[in-house]
């Protein structure tokens, strides 16, 4: 593995432990008993994750801060690269391509930023995690879960929310702007204020399935079910959603 | 048509269309039984549109990103360009010209796009459209509604409320700043902070019309009055303070 | 006059009228009855007045936009020119310098607007102050008042308030940042968040006293005093606190 | 001692003084009896510390703007220059070198300027903390405390906060964006929605030891006990997660 690609793993490693461990750190604030932000409402856990991007992006600089294997497919499936490195007058000296195998890289890295970034949210809130609370409450902290439960419509909010998500991303570029990691990180923030309704807004399969065996591994005390039945809902609605906004984003642009 | 309009027509559609998804996805989130962000409150449903913007913006680089017809009809009133293509260096290399037929052209396709977006909304959200609520919370998904209703008195909440985004829109050009889509994006979190208090802030005239007859036509479980009586308010009133701001934004420019 | 002038002071009333139709329409928004933002909390309010400072900016650009005879007499204290128009390349070619003239023709001009936009704003949310509501509050859509009465400790507090404003518009232009008239906005709302809590944050003697002359002249249903023995609070407060920033900001520049 | 570091050391004490008199000023607001902005949410806490920092950011705009000692020992740790005065085209003319006796310079500025921004907090509240409340309420405007203690957990939740921060800081300058001060005021949003849960997010050690002493010596009325046996733990914290971040950050870069 060459060195740009071996320092885009640790980046997203890197960057995708920053978002989880904000991420999840917000909802335990907000869902967590005796904490600071208890109840703080829905809009603090938007601006948690979207900030928790914004977070991740700076830390993932070396990789393009993908942070997200629905971003990864996307950028895939418009055979846009994966990171581009700019020399002095703006011009690419060297790229990631978009091949299959750099796409499981990231997957890999991502999954793995996303287990230690829950490891390490636990461990923020490790006291708050000791006392009683339901085991569902403390699953949330980790993983996402419907309102309703509806195989098939929570995959279609799922969907619709990563298309907004990863369209952006393909897109955005065309829009000049001198907010870097902000756009990306108020996109967040509005799908999860207008699309997070019914499903909590995975639409990011690492963020939910890392999280997850992390739950499901952790000593969590009074820890319940990690809901693995519902979880390939938040894995495939991400990436079905991520592959079709690459593609329309690509013909669009 | 050519294909710089053929290329705008589209890009409004898609524009407008996450405009209203993300914008009817916050409201069907703070008001809907059973979501997660139920009764968020009134700036979580503020930042949804206003970020609903602000994706809408980045989507509708090929046309401006108007997303509303009244600051299509701003526009034609100020007799500035509905769109400009830049080259390298910044020189303009084309322009949508605000002439009558573009004018139409641009209403078309922002209806469509709110159209869409509004069924895409209600996919999203269709569990929780379900559940039993009152029709009127089921339209507020859609449309908007007055508290204390006056045709006269929400009319002129109308005018106020678009007069103050669409003079943005017209002199916002003068004042340099990187934030790119983000100004417009605060403008209209503003407006729904301290203008949307009575009529729950239109400001649009395809936003809520085009939503509406989604409404209509759509299999919503228990839905009730569409509430055309009061449809015209928020058609009339925007494009009156559109016209209004274009035209004192051209004479004070 | 001259014509450099004579937009400044059109700029500055279109800009405060713009500033207190939003700021006074997210107080009415959030206390009045039956509005869509009732008991909206204080963040709303807060980001109701920073993004009206965001608006008015935007639409005072032909005048620096202080919007406030606080800015106004604390740049005249630093002896900072009240507006620079740029030529290309970014040469100063013509200047209002702060005479005590000119610092007149602000403040009259930030008066009018104030007073202007406070009858918008009472247009806006005509419906609702028809309805019941004590006369108190009725007040508190136009003028700030304090929470617990003490003529020198608001004083202070109003100092304090000012201070920080005035002293960041001094001392911003040695920060580079593309936030444009985003930062100031920001400050705004930073200050009511912070120093809001006793006395409302005046910070600017024309958004409360042109208001508070509006609302001792509108016909507003069962309205009470306007409370003219506090109304010197919010306009010395202001001023002395833009004068000590201006003097302490240009000895530390 | 020169000019650039005697401008240093005014600069940070100016910022920091401004950070903290916003700081605990939105604390004051939100927790002390009768404020306008009373019980208004751990949201508004998060915005009116972000936004402190960015007032804060702006105010010392002569010293790198550090305002905070696990930020000046996380660049020492890094061997980053503490500040960097760059001539026209953008090349760097003088620095303030990371050398221990910089080191506490630095830190003496800071807790000079905590401690005086609590001092005016404590005036703009004056008539609030002149009323009922526990004595535990009133010490916390000036400094944090756990909700659940122990000091161990307690450590490691403020140095991964820290860690947050101070790698945000060493890190960022490799991300093109135009945010200027905004950047690092939304990580502290950041931290504080989603990391400042269990302990309050001191994260800082000169804003909570200089509010501390400040609490112990001035006259507030019915004020209870300093705390001073968990004072430790929000100055060791951060020091030792502003270390980690520069030693990681310094090699990750």
């Amino acid at each position: 593995m060459d060195t740009l690609l071996m320092n885009a793993f640790w980046s997203e490693i890197i960057g995708t432990a920053t978002l989880i461990l904000l991420g999840a750190g917000v909802v335990a604030n907000v869902i967590l008993p005796k904490t600071k932000g208890f109840d703080g409402g829905w809009l603090l856990i938007n601006f948690g994750w979207g900030l928790g991007v914004f977070a991740g992006v700076f830390a993932a600089y070396k990789s393009g801060a993908h942070l997200n294997p629905a971003v990864t497919i996307g950028l895939f499936s418009a055979d846009m690269p994966f990171y581009s490195v700019t020399g002095p007058g703006g011009a690419v000296t060297a790229t990631i391509e978009p091949t299959v195998g750099n796409m499981f890289m990231y997957f890999a890295a991502e999954m793995i930023g996303a287990f230690i970034g829950a490891v390490l949210a636990f461990l923020a809130y490790k006291k708050h995690f000791d006392l009683e609370a339901p085991g569902a409450t403390k699953l949330a902290v980790f993983s996402t879960g419907p309102e309703v439960r509806s195989y098939t419509w929570n995959f279609i909010t799922e969907v619709l929310a990563t298309f907004v998500l990863v369209f952006f991303v393909v897109v955005s570029g065309k829009t000049p702007s001198g907010l870097g990691p902000l756009g990306v990180a108020l996109i967040v923030v509005a799908i999860g204020a207008s699309l997070g309704g019914p499903t909590g807004y995975a639409i990011n399969p690492a963020r939910d399935l890392g999280p997850r065996i992390a739950h499901a591994i952790l000593p969590i005390k009074g820890k319940g079910s990690s809901d693995w039945s519902y979880s390939w809902v938040p894995v495939a609605g991400p990436l079905v959603g991520g592959v079709i906004a690459g593609l329309v984003g690509a013909a669009y642009s």
